[in-house]
């Protein structure tokens, strides 16, 4: 069922230590930087260096499943016969896909009540959103459950893009003009980067690829959307929190 | 067609586990440093250190995957079957050549604009440098392949270079006259150092070398370019943030 070549295998490996590598130093990054904000926004850099960290972990062991998935011998796959875990994102996303959504809302510095209420809504959502594409990505090679809950999964995420479309826009419109832009950014790369799962998640079912290059799609194409949503996503929430340390530090007000 | 003899598999092992050592060691000296340079030249410091410890975390597994290539017993090498990873150098380059263009820009204390604008264009130059020099590396033993990507990747190389001495030239001149000279030395630093790596390249392809001769040359080549390259590269800019921090909070202006 699953022919790999050696340079499939090779492609896969190299991009796992890719992010393995990418998540720990953007971890550093981030805790570093937690330094250079008010205290206002410490506990949005915490998360976001929180996000990477998880993420981190998850592609160490996600390395290590992969090496004991197959071996490789002057040139040829073979599988051992222990399984490829698929499951570690999903244990990733549940933990850090709500957490990415809260890094925004913090970094925002709304109202307690509409940090809770915003945080608890989309929180939730993504939650719900990661618990109905599971069943879907292990199903594997049994087309009709992947396609069900793939379709489930997206009525949680298309909440999400209105959400950041509707009600947040009118909490960004609030926020000091100097940050405006980026945080508009952040939001528009959510949604991009987001996208990009279901695309993985469908392409290999759309395009009817299957064994090997249907896995090197789906691991190399999550790797990226990972390290887009996560460390780059982090980046952004980082300049805004420190834009908004500086404008506020000169006014002392609270937007 | 791979004939290492123990004397090369000893100076090779030995020169991974010398980057280890150096790599460790370089990241904690900065990271320490940190903490004696102003708040501006905090990020160019976190990130100096940041590439010496993606340089460990490589090192580190390519020492690995050497040890699981070999097997030497009495003298003898022999190979394992398991592929020594090359790969594991672009990986590494992709994330920190980028990253030490732009310490040398962030250290400089250029404007907003200036420090985006150079960034984005240096560092996705080094980048596709990496991406157009990775075919020719791993394609072993076919020279045109190796010949071809190998031009194709000193294109963006000498755009570097060009950039380097031109527009960053403008940009030296207006720096403080106390620190001139020292990024004068760190941008000469990465040019010749740079430099290194194409020689390393092209060596074994222009002088006919193959089997083990070749692989020591690559391998103790590229651990005594990274280490010029990435840890001594970092001394210098550690040197520029302690001058300039002191030359500043003298003189309470930006330049």
């Amino acid at each position: 069922m699953e022919a790999l070549s050696a340079g499939q295998f090779a492609l896969v490996y190299n991009a796992f230590s890719f992010g393995i590598a990418t998540f720990a130093a953007a971890t550093l990054f981030f805790w570093f930087g937690r330094s250079q904000v008010s205290h206002h926004y410490k506990t949005a850099i915490t998360i976001t260096g929180l996000v990477t960290f998880i993420a981190f972990y998850h592609y160490w062991r996600i390395f290590e499943s992969w090496t004991q998935a197959y071996q490789v011998a002057d040139g040829v796959v073979v599988a051992t016969g222990i399984e490829f875990n698929r499951a570690y994102r999903y244990v990733d996303w549940l933990l850090t896909v709500p957490l990415l959504l809260i890094e925004l809302i913090l970094v925002m510095r709304l109202s307690q009540s509409e940090t809770v209420s915003k945080s608890l809504k989309l929180g939730g959502a993504a939650a719900l959103m990661i618990l109905l594409g599971y069943p879907g990505e292990v199903s594997a090679g049994i087309d009709s459950t992947r396609m069900l809950f793939g379709v489930l999964s997206m009525i949680p995420f298309l909440y999400i893009v209105y959400t950041l479309y509707s009600s947040l826009s009118d909490a960004i419109a609030r926020q000091p003009e100097a940050v405006r832009g980026l945080i508009r950014l952040a939001r528009n790369l959510t949604v991009v980067s987001w996208f990009f799962y279901p695309v993985v998640y469908f392409l290999p079912f759309v395009l009817r690829m299957s064994g090997g290059t249907s896995t090197a799609v789906i691991e190399v194409g999550y790797t990226i959307a990972d390290i887009t949503s996560k460390a780059v996503f982090g980046l952004v929430i980082l300049a805004i929190a420190v834009r908004k340390s500086e404008v506020e530090g000169l006014t002392g007000a609270r937007v």
